[in-house]
């Protein structure tokens, strides 16, 4: 028995997370049952968590021990929900944790109290059962904090410089690049010296990339914004952009300053623009707000949605590997997560953390232990 | 010695279009020399026509045989006009004729006499010199007029259908269908009977295209709109969509019922949207107006520019010469086209006719004949 963190939307367009105590499975052959102490609160597990509900309607309830939250979803919102209403969703795409029991195979059984990384959904549970498949061992030494990002901030990093090479590009612009997986990028960026265009939103963020001896950081609040991050396009000749923002005028206008950028070094005139091609991916929505395109730059241009999943599954299991191997390789480098606070799963559902991690824009980062204390 | 149609956008920010005598060149050993007598005015020739041109300031000067039209372009749209800023523009994408002088190669001698269509540019010329190569030697008892047409709009249909194709999709969506391409577009998909979702503005339009065998056409100005697209997506099962508009929500609101008609077949939630690919390519640019995406469909999307120069390119010479030989094999049936006017070039510089063929919302489609009487 163990708790587990659940996430419902009800029909009557209510939010409602809870603790729940779940049965853990006996495991099968080729399954192993991991005692979690580290799983991060990830920007994709807030979409889950908190579904499209109104955070101005928190509401807190029940014990210290087992809080109940609640929330309202608007209801223009409910209509996205259809496919999980009623249904108590578990959260927690990632996380770490020892192995406390294991299936009869060897490769389960040589997995015994060993320290494992997993991404499996429903991290946020004292215990998990997952297939191997879904684990990589890390090396000795290492602590489950230390490997509880181990695959979607690296592996989204890693997935982006891949999908910039599989499709012909040299070079890459990041949006909200002071973020986490932001300075991964650059971390993995500087040691391969691949060319990136960190796009940022204030001065300090701009700043403490600069520190991190990132190369062209344009800071899209000053005046010269236009300016400086066509001059970082031409310097690098990227022409690919992963944007974790998705709505406003920003997609399009990194697509408008990379024209620019191209022009110069087109001679013939053509009122269609250039022929080279520019994409810009879409990979969060940290404004939720519509993507207005204003397409003054010629026609070849692309615009679109990508996420981790479907990436691994195009590149398939033997690609994935070679990059799963690169991150345990530099888990305590090149692939380092801070975080801000680590919360046990009843002061994860407390209003006032909710507050601050679920502020998607900060520099926050929680890291949910289910195994701590349950209120600290 | 030839009459050519010019347009020249200068520093100061005037547009003027002006007819120039110029010399014919005589042909190489692999060109011919067309007496030009059919050319239709395309959208795609207005754009360099008028470049972005305000068309309310038009204003006619010169000759009823050698007219001057001037007009002014905003100076925000002078950026992207900096290629051609004071280069005299000829124009006029394709066209049809007489060849009444060769080059010395068996092929080009080959053609003396012939009717030929070509695609070269400047065919908004009297006579005109151009390689073997893009010509298309029309079947004996064909008009000029009957081949005018035989590059854009029959090769931009047959380009949609062969993308369609090749990026897995099996039916397709249209909008501005009641077009002349639009026409032509469902003309093909009844022949080869291939799903299309016809999009359109009035209920006239609708009537139209229904006339002419079309299943499903949607009126975007009926307030059942969306659930009459939604239920022709269903039933066609469509995933890629043309899109002639590009300005406005319509681009989003086609992947909208994309996903809302997908979400029938998927049984397991995601709040990521169904994993299958949804595409929008924008062709055209009658709203030129911002594209605004509510993202409302998953991660699966796109909304790419698309044009047919850079299609046949990626195709190659070898599959556009199959998608040619099936235009004039249909050309008088599938390939037809419809003029409302035919005009000399000194006509097509009257204000009262810009007013007309310029407005490229309307069914209005001009034949441009620059060996036609100077003033009709």
């Amino acid at each position: 028995m163990g708790l587990q963190l659940r996430s419902l939307v009800k029909q009557n367009g209510e939010l409602e997370l809870s603790l729940v105590e779940v049965e853990t499975p006996s495991p099968q052959a080729d399954e192993v049952v991991i005692r979690v102490e580290a799983s991060p609160i990830n920007p994709s597990d807030l979409g889950l968590m908190f579904a499209a509900a109104d955070t101005n309607t928190l509401k807190q309830s029940g014990s210290r021990e087992s809080p109940v939250v609640k929330a309202t979803i608007p209801e223009a919102r409910m209509k996205s929900m259809a496919g999980r209403v009623d249904r108590p969703m578990p959260v927690g795409n990632e996380g770490a944790g020892v192995v406390v029991s294991a299936g009869s195979s060897p490769q389960a059984q040589a997995l015994v109290r060993k320290t494992v990384a997993a991404m499996g959904g429903a991290m946020y549970s004292q215990y998990r059962c997952v297939k191997i498949e879904q684990c990589l061992e890390l090396p000795p030494g290492t602590t489950p904090a230390e490997g509880a990002s181990c695959f979607v901030n690296p592996l989204t990093a890693l997935g982006m410089i891949e999908t910039m090479r599989r499709e012909g590009h040299t070079a890459l612009v990041h949006t909200a690049a002071a973020s986490n997986l932001g300075q991964m990028l650059n971390r993995i960026c500087v040691k391969d010296k691949i060319g990136l265009v960190n796009i940022v939103r204030t001065k300090e963020q701009q700043q403490l990339l600069k520190s991190q001896c990132a190369v062209h950081v344009a800071d899209s609040s000053a005046p010269t914004f236009v300016q400086d991050l066509t001059q970082a396009l031409v310097a690098t000749g990227a022409t690919i952009a992963f944007d974790a923002i998705g709505g406003g005028e920003l997609a399009g206008q990194i697509l408008s300053c990379m024209e620019t950028s191209l022009t110069r070094f087109v001679t013939e005139y053509s009122r269609y623009g250039t022929g080279i091609h520019k994409q810009v991916y879409v990979y969060g929505t940290l404004d939720t707000g519509p993507t207005v395109l204003q397409r003054n730059y010629g026609f070849a241009w692309s615009v679109s949605g990508w996420l981790l999943w479907p990436f691994m599954n195009k590149i398939g299991p033997a690609a994935v590997q070679k990059l799963k191997e690169r991150v345990v390789a530099e888990l305590k480098t090149t692939f380092a997560s801070r975080y801000t606070k680590e919360v046990s799963l009843a002061e994860a559902l407390r209003l006032d953390e909710i507050a601050i991690y679920g502020k998607r824009a900060t520099g926050a980062k929680y890291l949910v232990n289910p195994n701590k204390a349950v209120a600290g």
